[in-house]
């Protein structure tokens, strides 16, 4: 188990969100540059581990992960699915992300469209936002009220208990940033204009609503972690230590699962002997 | 234009493949290594488009690249998916793999499930396999007649027209390898027991069709191959190559897009006020 991962974990059900500071890098020494360093030397088991889970599938395991990626605006889910996700086999990710409903998705319970999107057997799901913002967003502006809201709570639980149960390891994240840090994250996209396309009006207006966000994450925290699928708080302000530990997230969940390479369900010895009688095989003794 | 595309493109109607040497590097000087460092090279202006085709999507451009690789058991489809694809972000991606058809795709015309798997406006859409299955595979085991052959070509160049139309660049790549590259390469599938799983004895049965598969790729080459979506047969018989090459047409089907950074659709000024108006913005003057 990564130390990274063990220090993030969320178990306390009092938990106080604004006891994790955002530019802390917990359980970690290195700097930025080690931080890059061991980002990329973890690249290669991750990647071994990706395939393997999915190989295993091939043979009849119903195994799989689902990294659930939750945040404020620029807390840099994006970069986490690029730098993180971006270093297994692309063939074996299911990458979704959730905006605002659309008619026929509001037209259902708001789980409808999440389970949709639960991974296949063998693969790592991806969410960027997730059933969290229905007692996210809803809560911060009205949508929904406290009875709803609860009923909401207990719906996902429920949701990822069963998750649970059907071999799927969630990991919920939420990537934690300071309100410094997104105001300075929304200038540089208006500074630039390569940022110019990520930039929505709408993020000034919700970041109005800061506290009642932080509020609204800490209860959906409190009342959702369990220890078969608990938070994660990942502090975001150095991008370099929110991939790492994402990085290490992805890593124990697959070895928690510990994929094994599949059984051959033919005869070997036979089949390379059927192989050689077609001929053009030099390498063959 | 990469002198590499353009000397793997195929534009004569009686093109031969056997003319094509597997093991070839056509408008390549370099050896191995130096083939892996122009991949890894690439990799920043490839990831750099990719992000800006997306991006561009969002301000309305309804543009796309559909990259389609064919090429017989083991000849490195989804090697280059892994590490050509997998040089930009995931999220900008699309991968559809096509095995033999379902129940429900079977009551359909073949052209069902490949039209809804074309990408999205702004996305790299990726086909392991495609429609060209069903006049090859069908070609070779008799399961359509030579009318009906036709009426797939004929189909196939409609749909192919029809997407160069609607603004999708479609890459059509043949990965070309030997009968013997193929032998060693299963051998290898069979030898190591960390590749059993990627081995399937009917690979062995198809093994026996070479030449009747190498007959239906130059036909279905040759009739489907226009100036608009051409073919581009890759010799695969080094991985490196192959790798590089493709990168090659894709960074090429990118630029011949060139898609821009979106314009800014609302005011930056004013948005630059009201964001620093909201105070914690700590690097603005």
């Amino acid at each position: 188990m990564s130390d990274i991962a063990d220090a993030l974990r969320v178990t306390d059900p009092n938990f106080d969100l604004s006891s994790i500071d955002p530019q802390s890098t917990p359980a970690y020494d290195g700097k930025k540059a080690d931080g890059e360093d061991d980002l990329a030397d973890g690249a290669d088991h991750l990647s071994e581990l990706q395939e393997r889970l999915f190989a295993s599938s091939k043979a009849g395991s119903t195994r799989s992960v689902l990294l659930m990626i939750q945040g404020m605006d620029t807390a840099g889910k994006g970069g986490i699915v690029r730098h993180v996700v971006g270093q297994v086999d692309p063939q074996g990710v299911q990458i979704t992300g959730f905006k605002a409903p659309t008619d026929e998705e509001k037209q259902h319970d708001f789980l409808w469209r999440i389970r949709k999107a639960v991974p296949e057997p063998g693969m790592i799901g991806v969410f960027d936002r997730s059933q969290y913002e229905d007692v996210l967003i809803h809560r911060v502006h009205g949508w929904a009220d406290e009875e709803e809201l609860e009923r909401r709570y207990a719906a996902i639980a429920d949701f990822e208990k069963e998750l649970h149960e059907s071999g799927t390891v969630l990991i919920k994240v939420m990537l934690h940033i300071s309100r410094e840090e997104q105001g300075e994250r929304l200038l540089e996209r208006l500074d630039r204009p390569d940022k110019h396309w990520k930039f929505n009006p709408g993020d000034i207006d919700e970041r109005e609503h800061w506290d009642a966000y932080q509020h609204a994450y800490q209860l959906a925290i409190q009342k959702t972690t369990t220890d078969a699928s608990p938070w994660h708080v990942v502090p975001a302000n150095r991008k370099w230590f929110a991939r790492l530990a994402v990085q290490h997230l992805l890593t124990d969940a697959l070895e928690s699962i510990s994929p094994e390479w599949p059984k051959a369900d033919f005869n070997v010895k036979s089949e390379r002997e059927r192989l050689i009688a077609t001929g053009d095989v030099p390498e063959a003794e």
